[in-house]
């Protein structure tokens, strides 16, 4: 099956109309989170020193830096806020697999300030770049992953090419190049994990994605096969390939739909334990003078990974249980600001993370978790939690969307910025240009 | 073995006065064959188009694109460059693998515009760039190039890293970092060849080595085992891994010494063959009225690749051994214009090549030749060919790389231009502004 030109074939032929509401609307949800993460990173060392690496060389100010004011050339502007975005692994998550925001939505936000191309071009050409990248990655997973490729740089090219080559207006026969241009600068090893480089993955594939399909609308040529060949993509770089994964249900099921966002900026197996613990808080107004003792059972994998009790810095409080439940109690949430160092040193969260114990329960999934409360006068409070908020079955609703997004923009744009762009995201699809949301991203 | 950390050490610690004279002349000769290679596909439809795609979003004017008047910043120099040199595929080739100049010189000439670095340190620079790329490919090598990676980007990526970072001085830490950076960036897939995206895998690997050593300047981190580990380079992209090829013999054995250059602008099994053809015509100064007839024997491989008996289009014409055989004679050369559309179909030419024939013959090797000529004055010419020009064997004299350069800045640059350009890179050493070759390389 000639896979590649197929999928072209699809991209190129699909119509907004086709795209269910709902689908549009996460678009939209993807959209919030996906800026609040890149704003929220916007000072972060690893920007900073890629923009200091880079900046001497960007061209013309076409595209703003979200949370910055430096304005750049749209392939520098899809690189760094590419990077930005997944610098916190905050970013949105498919249920199988890959960051599909992070890739795609740098590239097509600096097109649209560019071309000033509408929110509903945006919104359309994100779905079908979503599909792509979903649908090729999970043609080659697990096997691919499993043999040291970081999926979300793999597989990501393709979405950012497919979702700029929409946008660009390509026909059949370039979008097919703009694939195999995508193809061949597949690239992204998992041992960068800890590294600068982890973000790196994203912002590289937004940034080749993007030139691919500027490339393929000037008629540079690549292979027309360039995902199922001997020597093409799949066969190179999985010892698995189903192409059928690639085009079935096309137009029927929708990957968008599977997408998930983490309320809380720390690993998955933490999730559980903070949600429960910022019911509980908000349900009986606790505050930290109230409470006694806390236990919290938990899966196995959370002592693995997360029985840090007394942690020293920012980082390590992203790996301390003991952490993520003092402050959801204290603070009623979780994000980049609980986990930054000096929220790990503050003497009042210190002593409320030392009430907290935690005990093995083989009977708890890894993102479930149950949490007993002891008051001081005597009560007993407990939450058992299936399914942690911003899982498929219990998602974050808009307005937790808008929450992260503040807390993520807090201290880098003023409130009216940030309510600004809320409004933005989610009126996308009636804006004549959706380039309005990077500019009202940027820092004064 | 630590052989990232030992690699960047080797390169950082590496002084000029270690590099033996003849290697550091090679150097010269490896730059006055990839600026001519450069210079000659200037003006290729695949350069054409990549140029129309990125030029809008190029940097301030840093650095020349050879051969044209466009000047930008040095990331996208180093691309189009690279591009251009590989083009043709008439750049120099590692006896065991790797295209080693056009992924290296484009980043050191562009970083040396911009910089105004010396030659020396050009030279030493592009001496470290080649062992970089060529030990690590052939630590994987041939299994990598097997399963379908083209060995010129993938391990490319390394040679410019390495070589740039020596420029920029990186530290042992920095340099680690940015042969990490280069690793987790190497792509480029075999199923590419036929199409533009050949000559993209050089120019992506010489503009990424460039933007790795720029990041790890600026301290943005990688792995630091990122060609050894687990999920590194080479066990992700290999299923052979011999670290101790990298490291072996550091300073004594010199790869730029196994680096051959191409004579013809045609494969390798035609090589042979023009060769003997242009000894026997300036030996007995033939002339095309003078010739009766030309038998060739020739290796069965040559049947397979190059029977095309009446090539209609230039590309068809590298694919002709009747063709090689009518324009050498006639010519006294077989360089990119005898290789044009309108070169295969010049009725003169058209008719030389009639009067040639081939026969198969299995004691003759790949890139050997048997010319047979019959004059018209009854006279008996012939040649065996045992080791065909441009062979380790029998390299390409230096005067004959002036010529091979003459030929492909022909029609591109003024012929005092292109004099200059030879005079410059055979005393690149004395230099101290390298970046001078890349001015004068300009087109008007």
């Amino acid at each position: 099956m000639a896979v590649t030109r197929t999928l072209a074939r699809y991209i190129v032929q699909s119509r907004h109309e086709e795209i269910p509401a709902d689908v549009r609307h996460e678009a939209a949800r993807a959209l919030l989170n996906w800026c609040g993460c890149a704003i929220g990173a916007s000072r972060h060392e690893t920007v900073n020193n890629m923009l200091a690496a880079v900046l001497p060389f960007a061209g013309e100010p076409q595209a703003q830096i979200l949370g910055r004011s430096e304005r750049v050339d749209i392939l520098h502007a899809a690189l760094v806020n590419g990077v930005s975005s997944h610098v916190f692994d905050f970013d949105d998550t498919h249920a199988r697999a890959i960051h599909p925001s992070a890739p795609v939505y740098p590239a097509l936000l600096a097109l649209c300030e560019w071309k000033g191309i509408s929110g509903a071009d945006l919104v359309h050409a994100f779905v079908v770049g979503v599909e792509a990248e979903c649908r090729v990655g999970l043609s080659v997973f697990p096997e691919h992953y499993m043999i040291g490729w970081h999926i979300t740089g793999t597989a990501g090219v393709f979405g950012a090419a497919a979702a700029a080559g929409k946008l660009l207006e390509l026909s059949e026969q370039q979008m097919t190049w703009a694939l195999g241009i995508a193809a061949t600068q597949s690239s992204g090893l998992r041992e960068m994990f800890g590294s600068m480089c982890k973000s790196l993955h994203p912002g590289r594939a937004a940034q080749n994605g993007l030139n691919a399909a500027l490339l393929a609308a000037n008629n540079f040529t690549s292979s027309e096969q360039g995902i199922e060949a001997k020597r093409g993509f799949a066969q190179v770089m999985s010892t698995k390939f189903d192409p059928e994964v690639i085009t079935a249900e096309w137009g029927k099921r929708w990957e968008l739909s599977s997408n998930m966002y983490k309320p809380f900026a720390c690993g998955l197996v933490v999730q559980g334990t903070i949600d429960g613990c910022i019911q509980l808080r908000n349900e009986h107004q606790l505050t930290p003078e109230m409470i006694a003792s806390v236990e919290l059972k938990v899966s196995p994998i959370v002592f693995e990974l997360t029985a840090k009790e007394n942690p020293q810095t920012g980082l390590e409080g992203k790996f301390s249980v003991f952490h993520a439940a003092a402050v959801a109690l204290r603070f009623g949430r979780a994000g980049e600001a609980e986990f930054s160092d000096a929220g790990v040193l503050d003497s009042a969260t210190v002593a409320l993370r030392k009430k907290v114990r935690i005990e093995r329960d083989e009977s708890i999934g890894r993102v479930q978790s149950h949490v007993y409360i002891r008051l001081r006068d005597g009560r007993t409070l407990e939450r058992r939690i299936e399914h942690a908020l911003g899982t498929l079955e219990r998602p974050m609703s808009d307005a937790d969307l808008e929450n992260k997004f503040l807390g993520l923009a807090d201290g880098i744009l003023a409130r009216e910025r940030a309510d600004e762009i809320i409004r933005l995201c989610w009126a996308v699809e009636t804006l004549p240009d959706a380039g309005v949301i990077a500019r009202a991203a940027a820092a004064a």
